[in-house]
């Protein structure tokens, strides 16, 4: 656990520093006044760390306007945005099967992209190496001084010890154990390296530059091999006692349903990640359901995979509907639970295995958080699709860079 | 939602004071040095703190005692206390069927109990005023300055509007809508009064005097007429972007299951609270199973109440277990789930309506937590009943007095 420790001047000046530059990143453009206004720092604090923000080319101040509103004609504002240019990341996202990387710009603009397929019998090593090169190659593409590039954020499925900066068993990479893939990443590609799980890095990259930039309170399910979740509650990333908060995967969907590898019964991730809807998909089949897809199966069962499921679902086949409306339904009790629980403003859908059903996942969502969260009629916890979709993890992966050196983290202002 | 601000040097101040005399509270006892060593402060910080903390004479020092450790015979050190009498609160945990109130010191001993039952039909007025003569006589009863008395804590169920102050629609009062009791408690004690929600208190007074004193992390499930919840992450209580947080009761157990009155189905309040436990016994008994309660069933179902099931389950009659296994249970499910979403180092089951088979309750989630949470290899989650048991509200009514004075609290050292 965190204990609970003070705080000092200098952690202060930089925490609020962040604050600064995290409201101009989420209002997109903004004035000194509205600042003062947002933050609660007098106009004097806001002056002195707009005017270092300045110097140190993070932010950009646009031409005097005209002042609007009641009291007309006065001084002329000048507009704040954060300068794209100021500084760029690397993100990488390594998933079963590939390794996906971003250049994004910091207002997170994806600038270039890279992409490599990965075999089961990948040594880490090797991996890291193959993550070098996509770093290397999306830098170059990107055209932009090296220099200019802050680190490289990299995000993993599955369990990551961050102090150690190690992966921890990543699924189907087979006798992987813990790997430090940290520092063989940063001896590979010669910059600071963050690391984080996938869903985190969503999570991230959706409260930096995607749908969740002025949201306080959200949680992003991530929905890939497995279904990962990421939470920010006031404000703040949060990672639980022990760094292993926001599993939503592992809420009970089916009490006393089926076994599921972390030691729980009838976890969401158990019933209805990608190899759990196929299962399902081909007992149907089997037990002469009928749908489009039943003359691929008998030809040969692989053929109906998570993508044809999906895809059947998308155009109305009923058997692949039967089993993506009853993983809509599981998605939409665990969000009003999250919502009761938490009692946050969004869920983000997100990842890969959403394909093209994310939309019947979000409307159950929606319908379901517009009629049964308790504190529905004080609040509603509105749903969204993450407009990043596949790219989610490498982006999230670029965020993490962005978000180590300028968010305003508690962590750190009340760190010793 | 909490907009994101900066802080000042006289919030910092007021902040580090109360970790360190929060950090005292927690450990007991402590020195300086253990105080500097936790809190991250420096020693000069903490000298000055602890002077001040000892002229407001909220801090006791023992005795220089010789110092232990490595070094040996260095300087000696005294023991730093909270001293308890350096302020009261009274508690009064407002329930459907009574008003209860306690005194509490600034340790959290209870020093003197009243109780009223009250009847369905009392209106706010009399409510504020039965309180304030429960609040009177506990502080004659406690034969302590009444000028020490630092206010009034007063836990309700159901929602509250804190802003406001108002209570609204409390269970069973018919009527009542939104009564703005804090006012008019206020008046009638004449000291300042908190007011939140019971399960939040009791969540709270676990942390202040109880078995969270030191935990950063914990829920608390409060067995009462519903079942409530209060949530510390990260040493903080917390709220929610719309401070409706915690509604463990309204986490689904039973997917599709009964209608609750919350809107959404299978909740854990609808098939778990005390009414439904006594709903599935009667008909259980209907069926003609077999139990000691059938005669008291046969002469007057209305016998085979709450109390009396889960003295026959505790007595270990077996249609009475079924119930009380079948909760346990559920209970147990909510807990993994829990775990896996926020990762924190305590669960603390309580309120009035464990009654006697808290211990059938606690036994069941330790299981769970032992083998079913994905990161148990890592840290486990501990489960215990809260040792307040029945005055779990009240003396969490008077920790609000005492938290809102003393605690740490981010919402104050990040507001405007």
């Amino acid at each position: 656990m965190r204990p609970q420790v003070g705080t000092n001047l200098p952690k202060v000046g930089n925490y609020n520093q962040n604050v600064v530059l995290d409201t101009i990143r989420s209002l997109g453009a903004t004035s000194r006044v509205e600042l003062a206004d947002r933050t609660g720092l007098t106009a004097q604090t806001i002056s002195v760390i707009v005017r270092r923000l300045l110097s140190d080319g993070l932010v950009r101040e646009d031409g005097a306007q005209p002042s609007v509103g009641p009291s007309g004609g006065g001084k002329p504002r000048t507009t704040l945005r954060v300068e794209p240019t100021a500084g760029y990341a690397v993100g990488i996202h390594f998933d079963p099967g590939n390794i996906s990387a971003v250049l994004v710009d910091l207002s997170g603009r994806i600038i270039s992209t890279a992409e490599y397929e990965i075999h089961d019998e990948l040594q880490p090593e090797d991996a890291a190496a193959l993550m070098g090169r996509a770093a290397r190659k999306v830098i170059r593409d990107g055209r932009i001084p090296p220099k200019r590039v802050l680190g490289v954020g990299l995000a993993c499925p599955g369990p990551i010890d961050q102090d150690l900066g190690l992966v921890l068993f990543p699924p189907r990479l087979a006798g992987w154990g813990q790997v430090p893939l940290e520092s063989l990443l940063q001896e590979s590609t010669g910059y600071p390296v963050t690391i984080d799980n996938d869903a985190t890095a969503a999570a991230i990259g959706e409260r930096w530059s995607g749908l969740a930039r002025d949201i306080g309170g959200f949680a992003y399910i991530y929905m890939g091999t497995g279904i990962g979740g990421g939470l920010y509650l006031n404000n703040q990333v949060y990672r639980g006692s022990f760094r292993n908060a926001a599993e939503i995967g592992h809420i009970t969907v089916v009490p006393g349903g089926p076994e599921c590898y972390c030691g729980n019964r009838g976890c969401l991730e158990a019933v209805a990640c990608p190899a759990a809807m196929v299962a399902e998909a081909h007992d149907l089949l089997e037990r002469g359901g009928e749908s489009t897809l039943a003359k691929a199966y008998r030809r040969d069962p692989a053929l109906v995979d998570h993508p044809a499921l999906c895809a059947a679902a998308d155009e109305g086949d009923p058997l692949a509907r039967t089993v993506v409306d009853r993983v809509a339904r599981q998605l939409a009790d665990v969000a009003v639970g999250i919502a009761n629980m938490l009692d946050i403003e969004l869920i983000v859908l997100g990842g890969p295995a959403l394909g093209p059903v994310g939309e019947v996942y979000r409307a159950a969502v929606a319908e379901a958080l517009e009629s049964r969260p308790i504190a529905r009629r004080i609040h509603q916890t509105r749903v969204s699709l993450s407009p990043a979709a596949r790219d989610a993890g490498a982006i999230g992966a670029a965020s993490l860079v962005f978000h180590r050196s300028f968010a305003p983290q508690l962590a750190v202002l009340l760190s010793r």
